[in-house]
């Protein structure tokens, strides 16, 4: 009993069959999302929407899943390792917390917890990834491609390996290598994976799939290149953040004030406020959404530099050098959403110096034995200047999101540690 | 002026010239190891060794060196990536220690500190690695093959990639991901590097090497298979127990009276004790060498049996299931020596339960910040029955080897963390 009507466009809004199996919209060359009937899930019978807090994943939310575990065919496809459902720390005792009287948390997408789900192989990118290798198994596809920064790729090959799907990675020569040879080492291990590596970013990645496998029957599941799917994972962060059964909540479906993201494409951004307005639109909650704050390094801030100059969309810039490597998104074809979306919340965006990065991750994992990825340092990092800018006021409720976990960043960011 | 003169046959004796590049020796099948004239360099006009503490690495120990840095020729052979030197901790404070009234000291190999020498890859084979690819400069040889359970490969790769040689290295399966995926990197990053996978352990990767990498012209660089030049860079790891420059030692040579190592193949037991040998036959140490305690895991303990048993050698035993991953050795043409020498030394050889290895790795984690590796934890954990059976007594200086960093096994360990 699904409630996904169909797909839609986010900049000419055409319409598509939710069934559509799909890349960007051929009208504008813009990404589709997923679309649910929210008003028949209302109107329900059953009254709720099949929220079910014992699943320990984040296939949780029932009906606003876009593969409803309670619809059996639906059910069939899912595929899951245990994604999502992760730990949100309570951090008010942080210094600028308890000088400037805000509420503070983390929540952890990198380390499992006990009593918690896990992302199986580190970082938010697994709940986007099992979504799609789920859609994979729901439409018959058996061979996808994805260009990567890196634990996109990670997850990708986890989940087909796991899965038995084929997959194709590719991604920059300078990944860490941990994650660039965790892909090479399963590529030895399950014969349908492959790797390429390529000088210079998710960028030229891209173009690899393109040439090498999108030629061969491969299905394109780059960032915002599938029919929505991995917005439609990631929603499921959002939703983690305003569901009932977490301490942060009291019991109530509940919105954060401030949320602080790492962003490279923006998936996550999509998803979460997706989330958030689907929630308002059911009535769950109301109020007004969070303030989305979008957190880059200095050296590669394209973002940042359209929210500044007050374009619409991003500019494709050089690639930088930045230890936070999920960061070094030169451009990204779904910036103009995120740069609305920040707009819209009330938010900004800024950009981080790469040396407080380092210092930041090493910090927080001295005094908290937290494994924060340089991207989640990055926000932590940037909360002084949100402070100051007032984008960050007493008695907020502030979610800092720490994306992944420093062992994937290792030896590079060791000595920060 | 190298003091090098000949190699010996460690069963039968037999001497070969000094740059004969041999496996075996042929006549028994056994080890061979490299030989100085420690006479000519006690009386030699300078009158010390050529030890230089300024040097922050292995090779600061001058003509103790297989190659020697002082000559022309050697030095032209030395490829160092910053091999040895490695930080020792006083660890007296340690609840046995102190209980028992014994110094104990812990000798870092994984991860590196200011002001020491940086083992490039995070692991005591670094010491043997840099000795073989500085010697295969030497000798002219392109194309090394070493077959490991981990460690040792990820080292060959490496010096093998920085040198320009070719490397083929073959590692089990289940190797932890973190080097296995190293490995697998390199293939993509560096031409000469090659990796194959088998199932079992070192024994199997050894036949597959033989098979498919010495009939193509590639040298052995397997444990003992090499003419004793992973023994002469393991050496080190005993000269840096014994030199003046460390706290330790206040300003002299001398030996500590217990080591606790963890034992696969042994290449560390007979460098260090060709190390104490040395120094003693050259009068700059005196009294009795320390005694020797081989740590095992219980999954796999041939050494172990051997020793018990009162036997000369060890029997091949069924590769068991260890986070120690580098213990998982079934069997050793070097073991005889390793039991000749324990025994010598008046030391033991003890086998450690798998769950005391993990909880200690974390204990010792969150007391002290250090990233032993299993196979270190398995020494410590060793430490209460040592005490109990008194190989460790009030008063002795003891020494635990840590072979490496607990971030190459990750995320096999990480929920002990």
């Amino acid at each position: 009993m699904s409630f996904v009507t169909h797909l839609r466009c986010l900049g000419c809004g055409r319409e598509y069959p939710a069934d559509e199996v799909m890349n960007l919209c051929p009208e504008d060359n813009l990404p589709v999302q997923i679309c649910f009937d929210l008003d028949a899930l209302k109107n329900s019978g059953s009254g709720d929407i099949g929220y079910n807090p014992e699943r320990k994943n984040m296939w949780r939310f029932g009906h606003l899943m876009a593969l409803d575990p309670a619809d059996e065919n639906d059910a069939r496809s899912i595929f899951s390792l245990g994604e999502g459902y992760t730990p949100i720390y309570p951090w008010s005792d942080y210094e600028p917390a308890k000088k400037h009287g805000f509420e503070l948390w983390l929540k952890d997408e990198g380390r499992p917890a006990p009593g918690f789900g896990a992302n199986p192989t580190g970082s938010f990118k697994d709940r986007g990834m099992a979504m799609v290798v789920s859609m994979a198994r729901k439409f018959g596809l058996e061979k996808l491609a994805v260009p990567t920064q890196g634990n996109a790729g990670d997850s990708l090959a986890e989940y087909a390996a796991q899965a038995g799907l084929s997959a194709a990675i590719a991604m920059p020569d300078n990944t860490p290598l941990p994650i660039l040879g965790k892909v090479a080492a399963y590529t030895r291990l399950y014969p349908g994976i492959s790797l390429d590596v390529v000088q210079g970013t998710i960028r030229e990645a891209g173009e690899l799939i393109k040439e090498k496998y999108l030629t061969q029957g491969y299905f394109s599941v780059a960032t915002f290149q599938e029919p929505g799917w991995r917005i439609d994972g990631k929603k499921t962060l959002g939703l983690e953040l305003a569901e009932p059964a977490i301490p942060f909540n009291d019991g109530a479906w509940r919105m954060p004030d401030v949320i602080v993201y790492p962003t490279g494409g923006g998936t996550g951004i999509l998803g979460m406020w997706k989330a958030f307005s689907e929630l308002r639109v059911l009535g769950l909650t109301d109020g007004p959404l969070p303030r989305i704050i979008a957190v880059q390094s200095e050296a590669t801030a394209p973002l940042v530099q359209a929210f500044e100059a007050g374009r619409q969309d991003s500019e494709a810039v050089e690639a930088g050098d930045t230890i936070a490597f999920g960061l070094n998104v030169p451009g990204g074809i779904g910036h103009f959403e995120v740069l609305r979306i920040i707009r819209e919340s009330q938010g900004t965006a800024l950009a981080v110096a790469e040396a407080e990065i380092g210092a930041t991750l090493g910090r927080v994992f001295k005094d908290t034995g937290w494994w924060i990825c340089p991207e989640g340092a990055a926000c932590v990092a940037a909360i002084p200047r949100l402070v100051d800018e007032q984008h960050i006021r007493p008695g907020d409720r502030v979610v800092v999101i720490n994306t992944g976990s420093w062992e994937k960043y290792l030896p590079n960011i060791r000595h920060y540690l």
